[in-house]
């Protein structure tokens, strides 16, 4: 491993190298059939086995229980956007939608052209740097959703709780899913965008309360509609049939690392590192203040000044911490420790930042 | 490549083998980055600089005028079949579209929602076994675009000419792009999915006109806007970052075989060792007639008997000739042979088939 880096990416991100290497060593030829992967029908008998196998996988890694769907959607998380409400707004409809990021904000945006929007919780007025709690959460009547981002990768806050709400609950979870259990009954649709936890970017997982299919709009395209994706198992048209097997290749690893249980164990200790050392530090300090909204995915801080960032995301890239600048629309640091960021991983970043405080001191 | 076999599945395709092994050799680490091209985000130089090469190569192969874009979109071309009346057809607007096949009577269907439209030329009536004639090309008045399939997969048919009409032309290419030279300034909108002549599924390649973008109707997704993917070059969300990057590696290999002219003589050759036998056997007939509309790259063909034809399919199967079944719309079979499947496939397929025809006298 002493030739690969530390990267941090907020996405597409790590992936584990044990992954990576067997699917480089199935490349030419998967398990006997003198095929890539990449060249299988997805109709044919061999790739329907790795799908099969990659959704069952899937379901057992967060517990989905029958009442629920699982689609392997093209589009990433934005096309989601536009699907959510496309089909779950109905005619004339409304929705609920908390504003606690850039992505949420996009979204409700996007929501905006299929019906009206009631923003019912907002953290913009200390630039998104909180969680609302459920008190100060106020809903629409009549919501065909309530909408929200779980953990919010340009600002690093997470919801420790899941809103408790009468409309069904639509959630991105792009940059946290796997990484703990989740209460899937609870939601009306989860959907993730795969490239920070899953897999290579270009696909979302879309878990669906299968009831609340079939009321789309009449002009929703025919690859947005839930109703056509759960009617032919994800595949009206040729799906990312390679994504979808690295996403099992992923759950394979997964399932050795404990699962999403050894996951929560493991994304807490890396994170309690990183922020118990920001909250000592002189030189660096986090930029969510309240531990009931910090992300421990994507952990978000500053050094002293503007100057020492620059210098800091460069030095550290020098060493071999890669893309530790923060979001470009609110600067600082950004170190995103997805799953498959490695415990030592951290501890070496935390090590170099020690090292370059005193150098700075 | 002894354990490797021939693939005719209609796609997902064969790759060319040695575009395979560079992707192996390079997914732990790539160019010594330290990272696999899955895992880096698609804002770094190092992406960026794979990115804007594989552009500027598809640029170069296709000889793509400056009056259009290269995009990359998530969803293959059933997402085409939406986008393309979402951001050409206009307020009650109508388009024609010539009906040769499946696809493209889905994308009219799909177009249905969001105007009017005229089927200017079908080849309904012989179940799709023939390419209508410039003269038999019935446009309607103001329509916003002519619609074709350039090469039908399921039938094995494939346009030899381009159709002369006044609405800017909008041609599914899927199952024929990069197999000769294109005429591209002709076209407003060509699109293909990748999973046929470039790369695993999960995209297309879209090359618009710039003069058209922009008159998208309201309800139009963001991801579904040409003026969006335009601006943000393709960037609007994460693209399918890997998919991007073995395009890349595909077009690489098809400069050495001499760019699309290459591929076109190859074709050429290929298909003309597959017809030619199909014309002389006494157990085998090619379903499509004329010579002046079978496909090069979807040869479909009969047996003398269902039950041969099932008997034929097992037995090329054991002897490593793969996915040789017709669609099941259609049924009897089909040998795709794409740029990627060796003129030694097709020399070795032919010489079975000779083989079972003395076989089965």
């Amino acid at each position: 491993m002493s030739d690969r880096i530390y990267n941090f990416s907020a996405g597409p991100s790590m992936l584990p190298l044990s992954v990576l290497e067997a699917a480089a060593s199935e490349m030419t030829n998967f398990a006997g059939s003198g095929m890539s992967v990449m060249e299988m029908s997805h109709r044919s008998k061999v790739y329907l086995s790795i799908f099969e196998e990659v959704k069952e996988s899937l379901k057992k890694a967060l517990s989905v229980p029958d009442t629920h769907e699982i689609l392997f959607m093209q589009g990433g998380a934005t096309f989601q956007f536009s699907a959510v409400p496309l089909n779950l707004m109905g005619e004339d409809g409304s929705a609920d939608y908390a504003i606690t990021g850039n992505f949420a904000s996009v979204a409700m945006n996007e929501a905006k052209k299929y019906g009206a929007v009631n923003i019912a919780a907002s953290s913009e007025d200390k630039n998104h740097t909180y969680i609302p709690a459920q008190s100060e959460i106020k809903t629409s009547n009549g919501a065909s959703y309530f909408y929200y981002c779980a953990n919010n990768t340009i600002y690093g806050t997470e919801w420790k709780y899941i809103p408790s709400v009468s409309a069904p609950l639509v959630c991105d979870m792009s940059s946290s899913i796997l990484s703990k259990p989740v209460d899937v009954p609870k939601f009306g649709v989860i959907f993730a965008g795969v490239q920070k936890n899953m897999a290579p970017a270009g696909m979302a997982v879309v878990i669906i309360d299968k009831a609340l299919a079939g009321q789309e709009l009449k002009y929703t395209p025919r690859l947005m509609s839930y109703k056509v994706a759960i009617e032919k198992d994800s595949m009206d048209n040729t799906p990312p049939c390679y994504t979808i097997y690295m996403l099992g290749l992923v759950l394979k690893w997964l399932e050795t690392q404990g699962g999403v249980a050894g996951m929560e164990k493991l994304k807490t200790a890396k994170a309690k590192l990183l922020y118990d050392y920001l909250d000592e530090s002189a030189l660096f300090s986090a930029c969510v203040p309240g531990a009931d909204a910090r992300s421990d995915m994507n952990v978000t801080f500053r050094a002293a000044t503007e100057e020492l960032d620059k210098a800091f995301v460069k030095d550290a890239a020098a060493h071999g911490f890669e893309n530790l600048a923060g979001h470009r629309s609110v600067g600082g640091m950004r170190a995103s420790i997805y799953n498959a960021m490695p415990e030592a991983g951290v501890a070496a970043l935390v090590k170099f930042m020690n090292d370059f405080e005193l150098k700075n001191k």
